[in-house]
Parts: C-alpha cells; structure tokens; sequence
C-alpha cells in the first residue's frame, strides 16, 4: 500500500464480504431476494461477488451501466429507471436479447412505448411498476393510477409483470432516528398493502439506512441496497452502519503543514465528491471520517486539495504521511475512479476495474 | 446533437475560442504572459488550442495530468502543486528529461528534497516559490520566511528559480463585488511588490474571477487562469462572465414529469456534480443554469436523477424534451467525463477526449 500513488482508492475486501454476507444471511432467513444497486461499486467484479453469495441479479441506474456489466458476465439486470427515449429503448431491447433485463413503467405512454419496441422485436420485457413511496421522484402514487397502470401492463403484448418497485430515497432526509423508522414503516405497509391487493408476485424495495427494517415488512419480497457495499460517513451519521463496517476509504498524502491546527492533504472534491448528503441529509458537517485519527477534521474541499483541521494539542501530522479517509458518500466518490485496490488491513491485494465508471446514459 | 444519448457533455466551440482569445488579446496587450490550468478542461485539444493561442504553457495540479499532456504533445508544463514524496518527485524528474517542466517549493525540506533529486538526474529543474496571499492553503505567507526559502532556492544545484507564484483564490469567498476587487489589489498589489523587491523575473497569478483586474496590476508577469476556457453558473454569479460566455454544458433528457411545477431530467450529480461552490462561494442556489429557459430551475440532484422546478404558468416540459445546463462548476462538472462533443449552436462537430480524466495522483 505505501508503493501506491495517492490519492487512491482502497476496498477493504474483508469489510465488503461481511456486508454482502449479512445483507445476503437477514435476506435468505426471511425468503427475501436481493438485487443490489451496482450505482455504489459500478464494479463486475463486485457484482459477481455479490452474486455468488445469493445475489438475485444486479440492479443499475443507467443502461450504460447494464451494458457494462452484461459485457462483464451479469445476466440478470434490472434497469432502475424509466427509459423514454427510442434510441435507448432499442439498446434496452438489444440487451434483453442476450441476458436477462427488466426495467420500470411509471406512466401509460412510456408502458405502451416498451411494449411496441418489445413486439417488434418479437421478446416480452421484464417490467415493474414503479411507486412513489414518498421521495417525489419518479414513480406512481399510490392509488387508482397505480391499478389502473398495473392492469394496463398486465394486458399489453410484449410486457411482463414483474410487480412493484420502489426507493424509499426519502428517509435519507429524516435525521430523528425514531421519525425515520416510523415513516418507513408505514409508508412500506401501504406499498406492500397495494402489491399484495393486486396479486403481484414482487414487491420491490430498496434503500441502505432503513435495509434491515425494510425486511421486518412481511410482504416484501425484494430489496436493492447499493451503499450497504461499502457504507460511508453518512450512513454512520444515519446510525446504518458503524465506522468498521465502511469498506471503501481513500488513500491520501498530506502535502503541506500550515501550523499546529492546520493540513493539507492531496484528495479534494475531485476525488472525495463534494458530496456532503443525499435527498436533504444534513447530518454531515465534514467531509469524511480520517480512520485512525479521531484527532483530524476534513473541514473543507477544493479540487485537488483537502483541508484538515487538527487538534492543536494532538499528535499533529508531517509531510508525506498518509491518512485513510471514509468518504461522505461511497457511491458519489468510487464513481470518480477507473480503479481501485482491494486490499486486507493494509495490504494491498489486487487492481479492480470500476467497469462502469463514466457509464451516465 | 439529437442522435447523442444523454447526458453527454457539449463544449461550444466558438464560444471556447472567443473565451481563449479575449485572454490573450488582453494578456498580450499588457506584455503578461498567459499558463492556463488545464484542471478545468483536462483535454490535449484544448490545451493546444490555449498553446496556439500564444498560452507560454498549461498549468496543472497534479503530475498525472502533467503526464497525461505531455503524451498529448503539450511541451511545457507548470506542476502547481506542493511534490513531496519521492516517488512523485523521480516522476516529476523523469518527465523534466523529456518536456520543460516546473512546479511549486513552499518549503525549505521540500526544496532541499527537489533539489536533491535533480542533481541526481543531473537536471536543473525550474520552480517558483508559492505564495500564500489569502486562501490559506498552500504556500509561504509574505514577510522574511519568504525572502529566506528564496535565497535558499537561488543557492541550491539543481533548482532554477522562475519566480513567485500565488493563486488568489479567496476571492471566490468574497461576494460583495467592490469588496473583492480591493481586496484582491491590496493582496496582488503586495505580492508583486515581493517579487520586484526580491528582484525575480517571474510573478504569477490566476484566478478567473479576478482575471482582468489582477491584470491591471503593475508588475505581474503571468497569469493562470483555468475556468475561463467554459465559465459556468459560478462566474455568472460572481459577474466574471456573461451567460453567452458559458461554453460547458450537459444536455440532459426529461425522463419523468410529475406535475405542473415537478419534472426529473437524466443528469444528476455524478454529471452535473454536487459542487454548490469554491472556497466558500454562497451564491448559487440551484445546480445549474438551463439554457433558453429561465422559467426551469434545477433545485435538487440525486445521482441519476436532476430535480426541476418549472414555473407552473409557463410552457412546461415533456418526457423526452432536451435540455442544455450550464453547470454550477465546469471544472466539476468536465471532471466526470471522459470524452465531450464540440459543438456549434445546436450541431456536433466531433467528438474530444477528456486526457486526463481520473488523472488525480
């Protein structure tokens, strides 16, 4: 590790099995299935990981990323968004033909839409409704829209109904813990409430910080955590994971010492991701946890460059040390990286590609 | 541009020229010489259109990007940035074998360390000694602590002092317009009165906002400016640009559209980028500028996802519709992709790689 040039990218790979393991033991104890988000490690190599231990299939943001990870070996991928357009349609369709792909509906033109492209091509597409569970992003609202897509989906030639699906993004900004739980657990009852009165054989859902009581919901079938991977400062601001569970860390070298209170190091928000929280989060007030060195703030971020701020009676740091910092955010910070190591404490094991990085459209 | 899958990053062309040129003419006029920072573009294309311009060479911050553009033909380069590790500096000793380079001392163990390492080579590598006039960063404050490391630098083998060099980049901090010019004069004015009195040839400054200012600046002998090649919503705000100025934006696709007041477009921050803003710039308060229409703000980005806010009176937005976004930061914003179309108006002209994209170590 010390031969590496920073800033890097470090994957603890025994904090990455505990995690998939976990996640994976809570699931199958309960019959849920689980179908990661691969947007946090954007990897093959970690999907494949996450696959060998039970992993239903591979859940992504973007067609980009599918294709990225069909042409690595995943062949179940669900596409987590709603594709409007018929360029990308068509890509989708080409996909399905050679693994298996589902996505989402979230409106009566874009379900016809998949469908004509579908019997064009003579394949019927995997699909989920998708429901709006509170976040106000994508999605239908609970309600006779909902029903009223879901029977149109289940009569359309070329679409096959898979059941419901939805992220429940929104209690990333809930910062009472208690409030958080309740919110969840209600707004997933009445999903899970509206899947089974439909009949549908999957209820999809799927958000890191409230994982573990999603799957208390009897009723749910499917959950697709992305940053349970890795973790990150701001699911252990959430109270989601503890700082040993935080997988990905970035390797840094301070540069400069301005005095006793004062460093600089050389990752900045090109690196890091000035990231500091996700859907109104504001629990973060730094932008990363240095491990070892409770001491160090990461006060502030600008390009090339991280701003430390020391405890002037504490150990300070010299030039040319090197820290390891938890990112705020794990997904917005791999997603700046071609690569990263996979290490075991601190050895450094192997190079993996982030296969998808730069994967957007 | 209707064939390309979004998002995807556009770079006006005539729009980077005019920027390109109105520095130069300027630069020209007063007899400074101009060493734009690539970090903003990361492109060769670009940094030969900034050489053919008269640029007397790139900036960069770090070695990775020096590396990446000398394989491009770039010939010589400024590393603005503290090296401190050996391994770095061999590379930085290796690279100086083969195209002019220089960089940063802003400390005496540092110079020693330089110094060392090109003797060894048998090499005399030129540096300026890094001025601290305000942001706090890296660099020596003004004062007798300066005037010693210079001396030092002039007795040592090995280093060529070029100069002093500073980046004045506190005044993104300062939001008061009038506020920020005079404290911008009053630190340049000290600054180069430093150099003059330590009669050094070279007085390099940059910052895009204070561009033009701290060229009016008696004495100062370059500048290095990075953003002004795109601009974006930053220097808007800041009034360093026009909106016609802006020439970095994302083309995005309206994928969802929730109500009257409510739409989701395809771009999110691993696109646009979470950067609300520089070393303390309080300014902005969306994420992004969208072109010919004023009426759409973009309140909120997920990671795929950008938020809209459109005026519920005005014309709306479909699912499908196109939309080009200045970004809050260009050099965020460029940093996250690996290739960007130059366009015309609304046509592509072809396609340029993003170099030294993940060039971060």
């Amino acid at each position: 590790m010390s031969e590496l040039a920073t800033p890097v990218a470090l994957i603890d790979e025994p904090t990455v099995l505990r995690n998939v393991r976990r996640v994976a033991d809570a699931a199958r104890a309960r019959g849920i299935a689980v179908r990661p988000h691969a947007k946090t490690h954007k990897s093959v190599e970690l999907a494949l990981l996450q696959v060998e231990h039970g992993a239903a299939g591979i859940t992504v943001a973007k067609l980009s990323e599918a294709e990225a990870l069909a042409a690595g070996g995943i062949d179940d991928l669900f596409v987590c968004y709603p594709l409007v357009e018929r360029t990308k349609i068509e890509r989708l369709i080409a996909l399905a033909g050679r693994v298996r792909i589902s996505t989402i509906v979230e409106s009566e033109p874009q379900a016809r839409q998949l469908a004509e492209a579908a019997r064009a091509a003579g394949l019927e597409l995997e699909v989920t409704v998708d429901v709006d569970t509170g976040l106000g992003r994508v999605g239908v609202a609970l309600g006779p829209g909902l029903e009223a897509l879901v029977r149109l989906v289940e009569r359309l030639d070329g679409l096959r109904l898979r059941g419901l699906s939805t992220h429940e993004g929104f209690v990333y900004g809930i910062a009472d813990a208690a409030e958080r739980r309740a919110r969840l657990r209600e707004s997933l009852l009445a999903f899970v409430e509206a899947g089974r009165s439909l009949n549908l054989a999957t209820i999809s859902a799927g958000a890191t910080p409230t994982l573990f009581e999603s799957m208390e919901i009897a009723g749910l079938t499917e959950v697709r955590p992305g940053n349970y991977v890795f973790y990150d400062a701001m699911q252990v601001a959430l109270g989601a994971a503890a700082l040993e569970d935080c997988a990905l860390s970035v390797l840094a070298t301070v540069v400069s010492v301005r005095s006793s209170s004062r460093a600089i190091i050389d990752a900045g928000s090109k690196v890091l991701s000035a990231d500091s929280g996700v859907h109104g989060l504001s629990l973060l007030s730094g932008y990363g946890i240095v491990l070892q060195r409770p001491d160090i703030q990461v006060t502030g971020l600008s390009e090339e460059h991280g701003w430390l701020s020391l405890n002037p009676g504490g150990p300070g740091v010299r030039v040319g040390e090197r820290l390891r910092i938890i990112p705020n955010h794990a997904c917005a910070a791999m997603a700046n990286f071609d690569r990263a190591y996979l290490c075991k404490n601190e050895s450094t094991l192997r190079e993996i590609a982030i296969t998808a990085r730069g994967a957007f459209s």
